[in-house]
């Protein structure tokens, strides 16, 4: 599983960067290949002042190596060493209309001092950061996550969703969320009846709906017209999406303890973000419309 | 000594208000008093988008309570209640050309079931975030804080310059710092050589020495002219900037963790800041320079 599992992840990275570079046009991605001192490394895949994308990584890692106090204390895992792989993108479009995405699919083991596997799971998330909300678009979005959950598991998309929902909440300010959800996962264990294929099938179906979900939304919008004010609207959620990043998120701060390559975990921030004293948006304006629904997650999916 | 330093506070809040708003000419601070549910509260004062601050908060505040177990947690303290106030400023001006700039003063009193004091302490800081560096104006800001140490306590500003490199580091970014430093102490503990009021002093004396290490070279450097390409690099270290108070700070981590008011505590975030992936700077110019600086403080002050 540890070499199938990683060998998709560059496969989907290349797939994604294809249809990423179709969009751009002029611009393809950069990539950096690194290495983890401690053992493994990735690929880090970047585009910035693209045409569509003001920044968008996608990154691929594969690391693995002992396990140590500060892994162990970040995971609260009982082991010797690990490995972990997985794909990781995050995407912020420059036009405000379009929203941002984040999806990320990985794979862990955990392995005893004699090098047995005594533990593995699969983990992921899809989800949606829009600046302003077009319904068709959000109900698409879930949708196409909702349809590749249950084939998978038995409420599934419900139960995913919901995770996704308790996630991505900055905690300071009042339980706002980042975005308007989609799926978050992990410690999904195989078992008897769900076997190690299954969960990696689900990975990949889940990719496929992140693929589906995400670019049409892309192409419908990128070209719509905007102000100077929804502009400023989209660096000042940006800011909010630094705040989560930084103060919350579980994959940053692990990344970073586990050694990890500063640059490419941080590649998730966006390219511009402002940080207004006491922001107010206008009554009744779309801004606050999404605010709302930040503050009280819709179910986008009947 | 609860009273005398709130009351100091707001005077000081006051007089670093006037001057702000001298230099800036056509703008004044708004205010916010806001009041903590669990005790206390706080005057935050705010300038966005002035002639020459682009960001500036003036905050005082008094906050009193119970020793709630995350504040424990965060502060590792014995006792049932505690009382602490202080003023925090944080100051980013447009221009690249004048260093954003950081000051803290503070007072804590901890007691126990009996509402009997069991301990107290004054803490503080001043530091530097230059853009471009001026060496002159790196000397005067140290010389002015080391006069006041010194006349304190013996070798108190050799001793707190290096705190200051040692507190405010992005341990992410290879221990690169966030300015060019000053001084950071906390913990001072009032004994029989070391009265409570030569503490207090200690605190008033470095406010006036801030005062006079920072606006004068605000006098100087608001005029000068810029380009495009520097005004870039200025949002690239303001990047590192949000990365320092979100990721490492103390006293953000602390305030969003006791229920402190956010708008008040992320005021200290600039208005705005770039996240480029793998910035890199042209070998031998002005930016380098300041970065090998950042990666190895230099001693100010002979």
């Amino acid at each position: 599983m540890r070499t199938d599992f990683s060998n998709w992840t560059r496969a989907v990275q290349n797939k994604i960067c294809e249809i990423t570079e179709e969009l751009e046009e002029d611009k393809v991605f950069t990539e950096d290949n690194w290495e983890r001192a401690e053992g493994g490394g990735g690929i880090t895949r970047i585009i910035q002042e693209g045409k569509i994308f003001e920044k968008a990584g996608v990154n691929t890692s594969e690391v693995y190596g002992e396990i140590t106090a500060g892994i162990r204390a970040q995971l609260n895992i009982v082991g010797e060493r690990f490995f972990a792989c997985g794909i990781s993108l995050v995407m912020h479009p420059s036009n405000p209309m379009v929203p941002t995405v984040h999806a990320n699919f990985r794979y862990f083991e955990v392995y005893n001092e004699h090098d047995v596997i005594i533990d593995s799971w699969f983990g992921g998330g899809v989800d949606l950061t829009p600046y302003y909300l077009f319904e068709e678009d959000a109900i698409h979005f879930h949708e196409s996550l909702a349809q590749s959950c249950n084939r998978f598991g038995e409420n599934w998309y419900k139960k995913f969703k919901q995770q996704c929902d308790d996630y991505f909440v900055n905690h300071h300010r009042n339980g706002e969320r980042r975005g308007i959800g989609g799926i978050f996962y992990d410690h999904l264990r195989p078992s008897v009846e769900m076997t190690p294929t299954h969960l990696f099938e689900f990975s990949k179906s889940n990719a496929e709906a992140f693929i589906q979900a995400y670019f049409p939304i892309v192409a419908r919008r990128h070209d719509l017209g905007f102000s100077q004010a929804q502009k400023l609207w989209q660096l000042h959620r940006r800011g909010r999406y630094v705040e989560f990043n930084l103060l919350h998120d579980r994959g940053t701060t692990f990344g970073l303890k586990s050694n990890g390559r500063t640059e490419s975990i941080l590649m998730s921030l966006p390219l511009e973000a402002r940080f207004e004293y006491d922001y107010q948006s206008v009554p009744n304006s779309e801004e606050e419309k999404l605010q709302k629904i930040l503050m009280a997650p819709i179910a986008w999916v009947k």
